[in-house]
């Protein structure tokens, strides 16, 4: 049997060893395929990052599809039932390293836009594509930058579809309609070092903080809403000693990470924590990250079409979560368009013997096309 | 002018670079000496660690002066105003690593030893030497294995001089008259390890954990008695994650020391932590290490001896105190008999440019000889 034109083109990206920030020529494949369509292509070089634009069309609204060609390592080998990089059918399954983590749904992408072109080659509004090769890495050459040399000409996304694996259970049972706000928070609580027999002499930081740092870490930020679960607070990380049993350390380092909802921004994260510490009186510095925005896309026509287009591959509605971790979505969001996430059950994703069910592939080919067909046609 | 006898052994000593567990023949110079003397040596070498044992006499009551040949690293050599292994004087003072811990000590026992032999030939009692060269280390194969091996043979110090750098402004303005006792736990508390993004699916040990922390850090364990300060409780070392700020740890180290008075013991100390541990239902491993009980000299002849000798050289009387970190005092007392601690103003140990006043090495040898009058004449 011929492999339909969704499964070669996912093998195809499969057997190129792009671990991030490595495309391994995966944009050169989807942009010939592109160029075909009339698509007209910009690659976006940034510093070790290949990411590029295309575009079909002049009008508005322009909608996008985004996506990865990068994967995570494969990690231990031996691990794996198939070879990561050789793109494997065992039963129902595309096995592979980023078969749903995202290769698989750039693969869609493709064929849907092919399809949708055959049938409405004059279609309403422009199509894009915005891929790059670092999601899966420090996300500082990617997406963000694609975004802001858009912006800077006034070239505003509309509408866009992440490819990301969004499914649980069967190919858009969930779409993610946001993402919560990322904010890490570095504290390094100053103390005066001594020796333990001399406590008199010395201030211990760790003794200082545990209070302030309990207050955060029971703090109820907030509720949530409606979309989205309340703001979490989690300690990743912890140091203080210079690992002698009788020094008192001189600093106590403490980080930790909020996931926040539209509820709260990073200015009222930053005043709330700040007034915390400063209730407890200690000595210390507050390094902050920002890493995202929260984002949410409630309503519109790109959700009224996501959804549309799922219930009529799978005869029921997608649940619409905020839930999970960040993704390129909150940086597309900054130009103040409708972002969803639909892609691939993501079950094994980042894990070894990661697979795709070779049906959902079809399906989601499917749900791309008819979204087209309900915003472009 | 003649460098006196005191003055000249404590330069020989200090000239041999024995840093632990290094004696460097330090011993074998005081061995010959004592020798001389009529004392019977016991070598006693237990893995990489040289000790001596010396007896003259075999009568009770066993007066003995214990003590250490080894030192503490230099440090930064760049740091020090004369080599540190070239015994120099600056002024009123002999430089070098090991003159006031403790080889100008060993110096003054040796020369009060002569000097009281030479007038008192036929001393009541005994007189002994306890010398070891891991003082400054791990402490496992010195004092402590000395001691074990004449407790086999219940051959028993009555009383003992330990020439630790007890002293603070002039050599005999505080003697220590018993030690806190210390004891070290290692807690590891469990939870369950997972992405920051869903933590429902993980269980952050550190949080778990701050208030029981806390309670532990803020308790007050006695309020100390006549001779001791209250039992203090630091935590030295902290540690939790795996360095990313996405990963919920899955464990929490937190090492915590006690110098405790005599008004407690190790069994309550760890019955008291573990009914803390216990009442915040925390799923946790703790390791203790015990390294050494309090004592007191509180009442006896000995601390009359000394209290007077130190009187009759300054004209004033030593305050007594318990103070300051662990040393061999600790397991001499094991033994059962009086213990105390008299040595050099302790201003320089340890560090760079490690120096004593040469007429404090004087008066010391003169208090070590008045106090053998004292006892044994």
């Amino acid at each position: 049997m011929t492999d339909s034109p969704t499964l070669a083109l996912a093998k195809d990206l499969i057997s190129r060893q792009s671990v991030t920030p490595e495309d391994a020529d995966c944009q050169q494949v989807m942009i010939e395929r592109l160029k075909a369509l009339g698509f007209e292509i910009e690659v976006m070089v940034f510093e070790d990052t290949t990411n590029f634009w295309a575009r079909r069309g002049s009008e508005a609204p322009l909608f996008a599809f985004a996506g990865h060609t990068d994967v995570v390592p494969a990690g231990n080998l031996e691990q794996w039932q198939t070879p990561p990089f050789e793109p494997t059918i065992i039963g129902d399954f595309l096995h592979g390293r980023g078969a749903a983590d995202m290769k698989g749904s750039l693969a869609s992408m493709i064929v849907a836009v092919e399809q949708f072109i055959a049938e409405n080659p004059n279609h309403k509004g422009s199509i894009g594509f915005l891929i790059t090769s670092d999601e899966e890495g420090p996300f500082i050459n990617g997406t963000v930058r694609v975004v802001e040399a858009l912006m800077d000409r006034d070239e505003k996304i509309d509408m866009c579809i992440v490819g990301e694996p969004s499914s649980t259970e069967v190919v858009g049972d969930v779409v993610k309609n946001g993402r919560r706000g990322s904010i890490t928070g570095d504290l390094t609580v100053k103390g005066i070092q001594g020796h333990v027999a001399y406590p008199h002499l010395a201030k211990n930081p760790v003794h200082q903080s545990l209070m302030a740092i309990h207050e955060l870490a029971t703090t109820e930020w907030d509720q949530g809403n409606a979309y989205f679960p309340p703001t979490s607070f989690q300690i990743p990380n912890v140091h203080a000693g210079t690992g002698a049993s009788n020094v008192i350390p001189g600093e106590f380092n403490v980080q930790f990470n909020l996931r926040f909802s539209t509820e709260l921004n990073n200015d009222a994260i930053v005043a709330r924590v700040t007034k915390t510490l400063n209730k407890h009186d200690l000595d210390y510095d507050l390094k902050w990250t920002f890493n995202g925005d929260p984002f949410l896309t409630d309503t519109g026509a790109l959700l009224d079409a996501v959804v549309d287009a799922v219930d009529a591959v799978n005869q029921t509605k997608p649940a619409l979560l905020t839930t999970g971790g960040t993704s390129d979505g909150r940086f597309i969001a900054r130009m103040g368009g409708q972002v969803v996430e639909l892609g691939p059950v993501n079950a094994t994703i980042h894990k070894v013997n990661e697979c795709v069910k070779v049906s959902d592939l079809e399906k989601l080919t499917k749900m791309y096309q008819k979204t087209l067909e309900n915003l472009l046609a």
